[in-house]
């Protein structure tokens, strides 16, 4: 397995999925084959699990059935997706991942930690990211940003803003006792600088020719 | 909490519906107040995860996913349901439970069965039943009967022979290492003897007035 999977963290409204977009762009343009996937979802399966965890008609879910139903969700992402394109050598980029169970779950709720992690041990098989990028915004940003949208809101995102915050402090936790695998990015900051900062580090993690660049 | 969790366990075709049905009926002309859950499902929630599950498009579902979206659809009934009901000090009839992940997907499949475990005890809060009725039944007596249903065939029906040979095993071995919860009844004897072994056992373990039967 030669591929290296990246994911990206942190809260709602924090750039994510801009960033995804903008580090594949970089990848492609320079030659370097890669994958993007989201959680939950990225295959049939998980899809249709997804829908119910943001179903917010849901509402009564336990904290147990959401951090088994994104487990669920994960390990199929990382059988029929992610392993795959790590054997061929792939750059895989992940919006959210393990984390984002310790985040939301084990901080958020908060539940045991210990039991997420040993379920997500079954779920991924022990499989961990090379690199993580923690997207940071405070919560009244965040909110902000999520609101200006101007798209419904979903089971997760309906709860309040003291479980936001320990969603937000717990990433920062979970980076701290990871330094050499997490980055940590101001992501208030315009797209643009926050990119810069990725990929001046993507640039270190992987052997990137230059010709291929516009 | 005073109640009693009785699950009954076994290949399809061995009769747990209509044992479940005597069983109830025998509880409530007792006037023992009785729930009546099936697994996977049971709760909304659960409904949506057991479509997934049986779903025979979904063909390609991994082992790991297969065992996290039985514990989730678990986790949601016994905090819903099950315990609830157990508070109101009642018998809770089970259709299947820890057991059935066990013999399906820790011998069937096979998998680990030391990481079911741990993911059941995560999503069941370490919840045993206090009396488990085997239904066991030849492989070929089982696939005779499920023919004869004329209904269609679901994902975990669709698997072969020797697959449900290791399952019928599975609960087997499963009975033989805990003699004190388990009860084995030979389930392809008619279904009033099956009843009668069985409700021998309830009277034994449940305190039952005999003037409420009819």
């Amino acid at each position: 397995m030669d591929g290296c999977l990246i994911t990206l963290e942190g809260p709602e409204g924090g750039g994510k999925s801009t960033q995804i977009a903008l580090l594949r762009d970089f990848l492609e343009r320079a030659g370097v084959p890669c994958t993007v996937v989201r959680e939950p979802g990225g295959t049939a399966i998980g899809d249709r699990v997804r829908e119910i965890l943001l179903d917010p008609r849901a509402a009564d879910m336990t904290v147990r059935t959401e951090i088994l139903l994104y487990a669920a969700s994960r390990a199929q992402l990382v059988e029929q997706v992610i392993l795959p394109a790590l054997c061929r050598g792939e750059v895989v980029l992940c919006d959210r991942f393990v984390d984002s169970s310790l985040a939301y779950q084990g901080f958020g709720a908060p539940w045991d930690r210990e039991e997420i992690r040993l379920v997500n041990r079954v779920a991924t098989g022990g499989l961990r990211p090379h690199r993580t990028y923690l997207l940071d915004v405070p919560v009244e940003e965040s909110i902000r940003r999520l609101q200006s949208r101007g798209r419904g809101i979903d089971r997760i995102e309906r709860k309040g803003k003291k479980f936001h915050e320990r969603v937000r402090q717990g990433f920062l936790r979970l980076a701290q006792a990871e330094p050499d695998r997490f980055l940590v990015v101001d992501a208030s900051r315009p797209a643009d600088e926050v990119f810069h900062l990725l990929r001046r580090d993507l640039e270190k993690l992987i052997p990137i020719s230059r010709e291929g660049e516009a």
